[in-house]
């Protein structure tokens, strides 16, 4: 398994950078644009207070950044808010934090393709017209390769990621350039250099949307064992890049769009504009969006892998299906690669491929999840505390009570605009958890119980095989061999329903299965189930307490869809014989051409 | 079954009457409007025209009855197109009208239930918004009623028939004596006495739909076995009084509704707005609406009697899955029913339950089948030459001259409207048809050429069974008794993925299987799955050429939701064996509380 494999290859930082920091750097691409967009609803005056917000979210960056740099040097094999929360807060609060997380995954997957749309949108104004098609159209796109098993290379992340760097860096540095020398299209009336009167909720719901350019921030904590030794130092100082370049980019982007007089408009995107504004609609323009586009694409792949991981860890804990746990098996990993991108795809459909509609239930999960973790690694250094445990835990309860009180302002203000959802999921989802622990808890407990009533296997039971036979043909030689092979007591019937044909079959019987009994059933209402069951009920009194074993010839078409043409009446019995106890049902398979 | 019951029970002439009838009779709810619409389309005046247009149905109604007496006479135990065709014309001709019959017991269903919801929908307005979830509903009702086997008892077709007969007939009687003493509201202007110039066109488009109006009045001919002997005497006899009733009703509606100046209107039909006018919104009215949306269902309900039982007859000669054939098992009806209230459910809903954009697809079906059927009756007479066959050869050539012309005319005019979807649609089914019958042949010849390269059943062979064990409880040791019943050769095997565990295991495991072989299987990527097959693989190559059987233990839950918390790891090794030969899985059921 590629997860395996990476958790051994241990990379270099800077390939590190780029595995871990896709999807957080990936969300300036549409972080400047929430903030703009529920103040310039209000007035352009109003848009000017962007800086300050912005501002602030850089400062909650850093504060995060502390925070989880304690998480990486306490969890060095990895401190995913589930693990940190269950371990020191307690289950429940493992099971909160896993379900904000799943939920997360799949909006990542969501909001990132609904925003690289956006991206591709402001270059090929085709794609504007047919957003969801997109998107959906993406979503698969990623899930087929998932499911074919590409490698999860660090090199396939290493271009795209630093392409978007780069690029971004250059728009920055131009649109400086043009700052600096006065180059700025309709400059700023001098109303605008002072912040106009705007109603505090406003601005919160702004910074809330802000917000969302710190999602993903928490992934290098979670993959430290990915990095060279000493992996938790190498680990730190990559965050402490990552978080300097996600800063420099979401602030200088959010400065440009001020100074460039950048509002929100339809079929654009922040970037575009400025791209265009800076260096015209050349092939600069183009790179720009190919590349913002790509890294949003790539932030949506990172779900595909952190959703079945820790659907795994939730599962061995035995909150969810079993089969979720042994991530090894490539049919399992399908399974949860579907669910992402059926849920992710309906997310973008009900929203219809906006992603300014699907940020509000974005940040909710994540923020609450930062604060579970946050609290939980304060209770961890209460209990551990190893050395500089003080400084440690001040700086993880900074990270919590600040993420706790952004976590109330983005719930009150982005309420209505959709975090009600995720404020009834997270619960109900829990409660799934917990319901399905209690359901394997009962189950165990009833095994065990049952165990200590329960004989050790005995030896040989009775053996009785009954082979249900429509003519003769290779099929049902086959399978009257088989039940030979099971024993000597095999019982071969027929449904009589046309006596002609019936006859014919006795008198050839011997010829091809001397030594057994055929024993034909009448249907005086041509079934051909029931008599069968009838006859299956008759042998189980005769021979009370044997085993039996209905052994079906079953045709295996080279055509699938010719499949439905053959074997009805196994699978009938097989549904049939579902709730009887004591029969068994084998099916011996004969390949057609 | 009922329909076995049915025949032997020979019910007398009054009865049989409303068994076989409400088809034909409950069209005259939606004919004359038929009529109506595409002449008001053009002007008030031209309605007039609806008059000659009726006295023309109802001759064709006569000729169809005349030349069906001759089916009756010779098809003593039930002519239907299907039979009639393939025994006299060819197997072709046969599938022809057998596909159209099937497709025309879907618009059966789809018409009367849309017809049912319009007359409601006249009496109450709710109805009306909400017509296509009201039509589902009605077509889910009856879906289920014949799913948990409804007696087709013919009391319960007795009393709505009689009773909407008698309803009508009250409507006929009150309008006529209205008529008689000149109380007609807005009398008739004299310019609307004379017939205004009409296209052509229009005037056989609309005799097209009131055609309509004949659908189902073949029901007798197939079911003379039901009437008491002589049956065929009873049969013909009570064809004659239906003939007489429907004609009586189809003309009595259209005279009426041309008197009192009814135009097609929105959310009331011909038989709503005549009882307003003649009794006004009263109880009658209710009762009127009531009695005609009840021999509605009743007659989408025969096409639950008829559809599995031609599906049946189509399958006996090697043109459906053979499933179909077995008429006497629950499931294989259940099918048919399911597949029946899909598809006109289907119809329904891309109609938006509107009787009057269904009726184009309805008559093409018909009319082809009448006319297949009335040409075989001529090919049959000339051959077998019966007494009077001179006669009944120039009913049924004069009947097939008819029914061929109408379907010429219903074909072209109706093209556009929706006829073009019945035209594309039989060929589709009739080469369905061959291509099952030609699968079901390939596969006859190769097994019986294969069948004579075959020895026959030789004695024993070896056999293995595989226990893969995921702990120790009852249903492992119910899995292991099992393959002790099958075979000294068991071998259980145990996937280590937890080296803690699997040592706790291995020591308890000769207290509770002793004398039985575990083997470890390691599995360094957490697969289950995986190691088993490989240890498959190599007990196949070690025991060469024995049986290899897998033995799975497998739960049951008692709440059908919580098997999905369970059994998985069995489902994908059913999977993964599908396709290797030699290898056969039995699961052993384990019943959990």
């Amino acid at each position: 398994m590629p997860t395996e494999a990476m958790a051994h290859e241990r990379i270099p930082n800077w390939k590190a950078l780029a595995v871990l920091s896709s999807d957080a750097l990936s969300s300036v691409a549409y972080a400047t644009e929430e903030i703009l967009i529920p103040l310039s609803l209000l007035s352009v005056a109003a848009m000017s207070w962007s800086l300050p917000i912005a501002v602030a979210v850089g400062l909650l960056l850093i504060i995060i950044t502390l925070s989880y740099q304690q998480t990486i040097e306490c969890y060095p094999h990895g401190g995913g808010a589930y693990t940190v929360s269950k371990e020191n807060i307690g289950t429940h609060a493992g099971l909160i934090a896993g379900a904000s997380l799943l939920i997360d995954y799949i909006l990542t997957v969501a909001v990132s393709v609904s925003a690289g749309v956006q991206n591709m949108a402001a270059a090929i104004p085709y794609v504007d017209n047919h957003k969801v098609v997109c998107g959906v159209v993406i979503v698969i796109f990623i899930a087929v390769m998932n499911l074919r098993g590409i490698r999860e290379s660090s090199n396939i992340f290493a271009l795209p990621t630093y392409f978007f760097i780069f690029s971004l860096m250059t728009l920055l540095a131009g649109g400086t350039y043009r700052y600096l020398m006065g180059e700025i299209p309709n400059p700023a009336p001098i109303i605008h250099e002072t912040y106009p009167d705007v109603q505090i909720f406003l601005i919160l719901k702004a910074f809330s949307s802000g917000c969302a350019a710190l999602t993903g921030i928490e992934a290098i904590s979670n993959g430290v064992p990915i990095f060279k030794t000493p992996s938790h130092t190498n680990a730190k100082k990559t965050m402490v890049w990552m978080t300097l370049i996600l800063g420099v980019m979401f602030l200088g982007l959010t400065f440009l769009a001020h100074t460039f007089r950048i509002t929100p408009i339809h079929g654009q995107t922040v970037i575009s504009q400025l791209s265009m504004s800076i260096f015209g609609k050349g092939i600069f323009f183009y790179i720009c969006q190919g590349t913002t586009a790509a890294i949003l694409v790539l932030a949506a792949n990172t779900s595909y892998a952190d959703f079945p991981r820790l659907a795994s860890l939730i599962s061995r804990d035995g909150f969810l299906p079993r089969q979720f746990s042994s991530m090894g098996d490539r049919l399992v990993f399908s399974n949860g690669i579907i669910a992402l991108s059926a849920a992710a795809a309906f997310l973008i459909v009900i929203f219809k491929g906006d992603t300014h509609l699907l940020i509000p239930l974005y940040a909710v999960g994540v923020f609450l999840s930062f604060t579970l973790s946050q609290t939980g690694m304060i209770i961890f250094h209460f209990r551990e505390r190893e050395a500089h445990w003080i400084k440690s835990a001040f700086l993880n309860f900074v990270g919590a009570i600040t993420t706790f009180a952004v976590l109330i302002v983005i719930a009150m203000t982005k309420f209505l605009s959709g975090a009600w959802i995720v404020v009834i999921l997270i619960p109900l989802l829990v409660s799934l958890f917990k319901s399905i622990q209690r359901h394997y808890k009962d189950v165990n407990d009833q095994l065990t119980r049952k165990l200590h009533r329960s004989a050790p296997v005995s030896g040989r039971l009775g053996h009785v095989a009954v082979v249900p036979v429509s003519g003769i043909h290779p099929g049902v030689l086959d399978a009257i061999n088989y039940a030979l092979s099971l024993t000597q007591d095999v019982r071969c019937c027929y449904v009589n329903l046309d006596p002609h044909v019936t006859e014919q079959l006795k008198s050839e019987w011997p010829k091809w299965a001397p030594h057994t009994q055929l024993v034909v059933l009448d249907s005086p209402y041509r079934s051909v189930i029931t008599p069968v069951l009838n006859f299956l009920d008759n042998v189980g009194l005769e021979t009370y307490g044997d085993m039996i074993t209905v052994v079906i010839p079953e045709f295996v078409t080279s055509k699938w869809y010719h499949q439905l043409l053959h074997n009805q009446t196994a699978l009938v019995l097989r549904t049939a014989l579902k709730f009887k106890r004591g029969k068994f049902i084998t099916s011996v398979r004969y390949y057609l051409d």
